[in-house]
Parts: structure tokens; C-alpha cells; sequence
């Protein structure tokens, strides 16, 4: 197997730290956005969408996709500890909020990113108003998480799942664009604490 | 049990696809966005986000992501005919191109509709710049998803999936701001007259 993995992009950071849980390790090839390694014609061989992460088993079947290769390696090859649910209710409750995390944090930190930064000035194209409707958006969305951790440890109940995973990238991605947990944000930032302190997290 | 539906909504339409592929009854209760029935205390009470759909189950417990409801159908209410895979490589196959269908199409024709057309002027904040840029990628993606199409039958493979309602959601949800399929899109035009002649496209 080989995983396709760019040091910098949260959806391969969700992967690393997801396999960090596992205790699974999986050789990595490095294409880096930044370098436009992701664009070239011997990747989209690999990902005809040039999406990083993609993960090749040995046979050569690929998966493209990060939140699909997460479910495959619990599937598939290391069940434990499980991150997606252990019985319907608990899958279908974390599948709510692994979705909530990566729609209302980390999709708005990355229109954030993508719409506002120099980064990517010159690079894509960026509407920057559409940028600042995400980050007032997002700052609304911090204040509603918090509330929501103010009754129970993990994102999605009473303990780690992968929607935790999810919302600590994403509330990470948002510092690049000066996005942060506000001094009243006490739940989230405990939670914060907590689920950046694990080993994990350096993934 | 009961579902909290908009019958206009996008994600709900998913949802009820998914029953009716499963024969699944499930008693709707109508929350209509545009009347703003979902921004009411009440209804806060049961989707704190202010989301649609969402279920209640009989003892009180709730789901308020259409994805989540429908994963809960099938693993814990009728799991056939299966729609989200057998075994873990196609269940995270499928994941993948439900995830596809869901950021690179049902995604981008929603934002192209929130930020451009006149029925939410004065309702939301809008970025037409942004919707137009939206409206350009989603149309790179139609020719995407059309060339993948040559190869097999449906998103995810050789038979119906759960990435085959949200691409068809999707794609209709992009007609009210003229998204189509263009007539050299033969495959994706095969494909969309076979799912949307399915008895459950008209749920």
C-alpha cells in the first residue's frame, strides 16, 4: 500500500492523525500542493480529480478520498479502537457529526483560506467577500459548538471518535486565516486542550 | 417515529429517495424553509443548527444530517436492498463517490443557487462572484463526471448506491440556476434518464 499525503492539506492531516489512532502506519508519497505536484499528468493517473489524500492498495485499487480511506482502514484493517461507531445509533450520531464538523468548521475555515489568503492570490480564483461571509459564519459556528461541548466530553458523546478528528484540523486550518477559540469559548477550548494534547495530533 | 422534511429541500429529496428505495414508511412532519419553519424555537429544539431533515425516533432520540439518516436506515431498519456496500472495499468506495458527488456537484450547484439567484436576495447574504465561480467549476465537473461514466453504469460501479441519489439530487438541484448536461454528455445524460426513471426519483 501507499498513501498520497501532502504534509500541509488538512483532508491528508485527518488521514495521518486517523492512522496515528490506529496505530496503523502506511508508506506515504509525498505530492505537495503548493508545488503543483498534485496537477501533474502522472497524478491524475492516480486521481483523475487531483485531490490528495489517495490511498493504493497492493492489488492497485485506490481510494481517492479522505474520509473514505479512514472507514476503509477501520474496515478493513484495524477495527481498533473504533472511530466510526459501534452500533447503529453511535455510527449513524458520529456520521452527524463527523459531516457538522467538516460542513460548519472545517469547510468554512477552508473558504476562509481559499478566498481571502495571499496564499493563493494569482493561483485560483478567490471572491473575497464570499471569504468574509464564511468567516462571520464560522465565528457563529464556534459559539454554537461550544454550547453543544458544554454537556459532553467529545464531539460526538463520550468519547473520541472521528468526528473529533475532523474538527480539530478544521479549527486548526482556521488559525492560518486568524480564526480562533474565543477566551469565553470555555467547552471548546477545553475540548481543544484535550484532543490537541494527544499524541495524535503531532500526525 | 417521524422526519422533519421540506419537501423543496435538496437534502431532504435525498432522504426520501433513500426510503423509497428501501420501502421504508417513515411519518414527515413539513418544516418548510422558505417560510422559515426551521428557525423557530420549537423546531431549535429538535436540530439546534436549525437543519432539515432530521428523525426522531420513538424513544426521543434524534439524527439531524440526511447522510446520518440515512446510514441509521440502513444499518439498523431494513439493510436491503444495500446501498452504501457489502464489504469494506466497497463501502468505502462508494463513501468516496458519495462524498465526490456530494463536494463536487450537490456543493457547487447549491452555492451557485444561494449566491446568485433572486429568491434569496434580501433573505441571505450573497457572493454572486462567488456562485459564478461555482457555476464554472460545477460545469469542469459535469465533463469529469460524464468521462467517468463511460466506464461503468452507475457513480460507484456496476449497480445503484447512495452516490447515486445525491448525484441525481444534485444535478436536478442545479436546473433552477440553469445547470444542465450538456448534449455531448452522452454518458452522464444516459445515466441521469436511468436513475431518474427509477420509481423513488419521484419521492
Amino acid at each position: 500500500m501507499r498513501l498520497f499525503d501532502d504534509p500541509l492539506a488538512p483532508n491528508c492531516r485527518r488521514v495521518r492523525i486517523f492512522l496515528a489512532e490506529k496505530g496503523v502506519d502506511i508508506p506515504r508519497e509525498t505530492v505537495e500542493i503548493a508545488k503543483k505536484q498534485h496537477k501533474t499528468e502522472e497524478y491524475r493517473q492516480i486521481n483523475p480529480l487531483a485531490l490528495v489524500p489517495a490511498l493504493e492498495l497492493d492489488d492497485g485499487r485506490r481510494l481517492c478520498e479522505s474520509v473514505a480511506i479512514c472507514r476503509y482502514v477501520e474496515e478493513a484493517l484495524q477495527p481498533e479502537p473504533n472511530l466510526f461507531g459501534a452500533e447503529p445509533f453511535e455510527r449513524a450520531k458520529i456520521e452527524q457529526w463527523q459531516r457538522h464538523m467538516e460542513f460548519e468548521i472545517l469547510l468554512l475555515n477552508a473558504q476562509v483560506f481559499r478566498n481571502t489568503h495571499p496564499f493563493w492570490q494569482g493561483r485560483i480564483p478567490q471572491a473575497p467577500d464570499y471569504g468574509e461571509m464564511c468567516r462571520k459564519a464560522s465565528a457563529k459556528r464556534y459559539e454554537w459548538l461550544n454550547n453543544e461541548l458544554a454537556n459532553r466530553e467529545y464531539i460526538a458523546g463520550d468519547r473520541f471518535s472521528i468526528a473529533d478528528i475532523t474538527a480539530l484540523v478544521g479549527i486548526d486550518f482556521g488559525r492560518i486565516s486568524n480564526i480562533r477559540i474565543q477566551p469565553e469559548q470555555t467547552h471548546l477550548q477545553r475540548w481543544y486542550d484535550a484532543v490537541s494534547s494527544r499524541p495524535s495530533a503531532k500526525a
